[in-house]
């Protein structure tokens, strides 16, 4: 089962739903079978009291790889909407571009489940790990 | 145990530490013994497809009514953080303002947890659900 | 919308459909619109290292506190099942029993969220919490 | 770092530590740098209507699993104890052994964290996957 939309695919896709995200906007770097990598390029404004990335710059991002990773496989369904996202912070990220890396765990014809292991560049412990649950509508 | 801060103190804090929020930021309306309510006002760049307020905007909500709510009982701790956000999606939120009602479960020397409970303004169904986790730094 | 199950008649149905859980098999107390409460009364047998009642004990409390509340407002439907579960330990449980008050957040026609509220007999303080959604099968 | 006890250390302990469990009691596999690899043995008590394992066998086994792989990395702080759990439940599991594989993500001093995939015996895909955290007491 190979993926319906390319990187490039998603990017135009994201671009043109997310008209307010500007240069916030996540880039989508690559997807494959059941997974994705995106990454969130830095900007101060993503910063939080501490000089670290803000949790919610990093939750935004986890939702955004599933969301991603989720509409390759099964093509543009818009609709597919969270349900469930539980993340777990683990180390302060460096002031730089955060990786996600999101691998699914379960493509069901109504709930899609995934994982999201999130990096600051050139750094290999992981700053934060997701776990998320999409709902995806009934196709028609 | 009354608060430490009122919700001016918190306002200010937020503007101070959160600079690059803008009229994105939450506004502190109350804070009581252990609870918060904290208010986002409507704005169109917090919608997703669907016409709806994203995730992220209620996630980035949550986080920071449980981070309002524990600052009120300790006091200005700017480097508590996030250790876990737990978040169901309930209802799709109406475009009007979200209101989080935040209460602390548990407030111990190193861990606080907290429920906030978030609704579209005028609405009594809640449109979800998080739990937070924050982890306070040893004070001196 | 009044349950369509009492309180006996689902502790009938617990015990014909868990046979195996003997004493350990928690009580259903009461239920209402939304809501249950279930106990589970004092063993040895619950007990960890630490002479505390057991993080498993307290999970599968909060799972039955749910599945309780759902079928009580839906009636038995035993295919439904848990999709997410999601607990804080917030106290260390005294060697009592345990309360679990669970509230219903969402009651959808594919998914019900509730959270439930565990409490060691006669204290206040909340032991754990927890958030639980369960995947509803259609029904015919 | 290599870890401190040999999967046989752990076997002993956890019977020693957890005498009701009886043949219930997953059994240690393998553990390794950050790893751990547990086995509940199949039992008709581990079953719930659908004659599927039950989603507290499987959540009692998450535990367990980063119970021993924390331990195998710390040595026996027996004291150690979770503070959050979160399961998403994905498939059936079969009427079989339940492997759970261990990863610790995150090994501070206060807390650590880790994830967990469950498989059926003999199947490759997961039937759940869970995020667990532990608090680790001041050690002296």
């Amino acid at each position: 089962m190979t993926p319906k939309l390319s990187a490039d695919d998603l990017n135009l896709l994201l671009q043109s739903e997310f008209p307010y995200s500007g240069d916030s906007l996540a880039r989508v770097e690559a997807v494959g079978e059941m997974t994705a990598r995106v990454r969130l390029p830095y900007h101060d404004r993503h910063l939080r009291p501490g000089e670290t990335i803000s949790g919610a710059s990093l939750m935004t991002l986890a939702d955004m790889a599933m969301y991603v990773a989720v509409l390759a496989m099964i093509g543009p369904v818009l609709l597919a909407v969270t349900t469930n996202l539980n993340i777990n912070f683990l180390r302060k990220p460096t002031k730089n571009d955060v990786i996600a890396e999101c691998r699914i765990l379960k493509l069901g014809a109504r709930l899609a489940v995934g994982e999201v292991t999130m990096y600051s560049e050139s750094d290999p412990s992981p700053v934060a790990h997701a776990t998320v649950t999409y709902s995806i509508p009934p196709r028609t």
